[in-house]
């Protein structure tokens, strides 16, 4: 396999370290690759470990900073991204903490993105159980003058990952939990026009969230807002491509702590093109 | 908390440690309890790596591994039952080796019970990715004189966390699932009249199992064939307690590796009483 800093790109090309208990970051990596298809990457799923969504706090944030430090220390990785909800949600602070680099989550970018969409103000997430708990969307909506009400969904990642993304047992699924969310917001006396999708997961289920949604509810996904956000950060001109434009593949390298073959397999589901070979990362666990 | 060994239990009553990735196990630890309600137990549920049944046979070895060497090394567990079939089918061996004492996986039981329920030798077994492609089970059915066809069905544990167990959408799966499954056995000319549930959170299912098989076919479960194999390999003569007595609950100490809390709220729906304080342990991972 060719070293990353050996691939044929100028010198001054980032390299941007992306983390992800598993492969649903693989979505946040695509909407980076989209923005900067100059930049080198690094994506490092801890395959071993997952899902981080039912862990708790101290553990989820034991796990991630071991894999930034693997990115930043043994991958020369100069930024950050932690492609994960539940451990941008429980641990960027340790991992912060834990390098010398810039660390961008997708929670924050997710907020912004839901204060540009909403009129009335008030947003619904969904996302894992871990990151619900910890209520870093409602307190993120919060500080862009938000009223966020939150739920967990812990059947879509299953769901996603039996390939069951345009299924009727999926639609169900999807209309009940929307069902329940919507209850709670009526309750609440709020009318919620944005449905932000808290977990690298759900981009995947889009049409099903898209035609299961209320008139006038608006989808969004953080992986676009964060990949923005992170051009800005890194000082570069955002270049997207056409969304319909093949992916640039070359400046990519792919690690996993655990069964790089179902990574293989599968992380081409998320990324939309082929991952490459990926290898294999021993970081204890 | 009061430590096992000062129980007030007679002092030739075997310690049995048992093992599962999280609490699924706890199904096989209430079979135990109905057989040897004498006997004083050890639970170990290693939550913050669960779950086994998606990671690669290394992964599991190592874990499994740990986990065992804690329950007899440290709390001095004279017998080992792993109450999780993902482990038994990949990591029996690598358990055996780590670890002094006697070692009873669920599979062997399980396709015994098979054997003994079957006439026309055809069976069918559902469990996670990895018990699946472990193959142990056919395998296993193998040496007992029967054929067996095994399916992952990835769903159904999410399914039985989120506490859908009497749900139409987990009856829906259930459907699906066994739907692919007869037609596999159709195809391969098999007449089945026995469904093995290859996994511990499945027990909590059989009522749906029970009413969506065809006419003709038992729905067995692994757990009390293995604790009357265990109660066997110990010398104790079984002494069942009526399924509808209350299970003793005096000779049960719990360990987690992760979140407690979740544990002690989700565990006594696996065992049907409540767990007790579950003490935190850190196996490095």
């Amino acid at each position: 396999m060719t070293p990353i800093d050996s691939l044929p790109t100028p010198s001054h090309s980032p390299i941007i370290g992306v983390f992800d208990s598993g492969f649903g970051g693989l979505t946040v990596l695509k909407a980076l690759l989209r923005q900067m298809p100059e930049a080198r990457f690094l994506f490092l799923g801890d395959t071993a470990r997952l899902p981080y969504g039912s862990k708790s706090q101290r553990t989820i944030a034991r796990y991630a900073a071991e894999s930034a430090q693997f990115l930043v220390h043994q991958q020369h990785a100069e930024f950050l991204v932690i492609a994960c909800n539940t451990a941008s949600a429980l641990a960027l602070d340790a991992i912060q903490a834990a390098v010398p680099v810039p660390v961008l989550g997708v929670i924050e970018p997710g907020a912004a993105a839901a204060a540009a969409n909403s009129t009335t103000r008030n947003v619904l997430v969904i996302a894992t159980e871990a990151t619900v708990q910890s209520h870093a969307y409602a307190e993120a909506c919060r500080r862009h003058g938000l009223r966020g009400i939150e739920k967990a969904c812990p059947l879509l990642v299953p769901l996603v990952e039996e390939g069951w993304v345009d299924h009727p047992v999926t639609d169900q699924v999807v209309r009940i939990y929307l069902h329940e969310l919507l209850a709670e917001a009526r309750q609440a006396g709020q009318t919620p026009d944005t449905l932000v999708l808290g977990c690298t997961h759900y981009p995947l289920l889009r049409p099903v969230f898209e035609r299961s949604v209320p008139a006038g509810v608006r989808v969004i996904d953080s992986a676009e807002a964060t990949a923005m956000q992170a051009a800005r950060q890194l000082g570069i001109l955002p270049t997207p491509l056409n969304p319909t434009a093949d992916l640039p593949q070359g400046h990519v390298r792919c690690f996993a702590t655990d069964s790089v073959e179902k990574f293989e397999r599968l992380g081409s589901r998320f990324l939309g093109l082929p991952v490459g070979p990926v290898s294999l990362v021993d970081l204890g666990g």
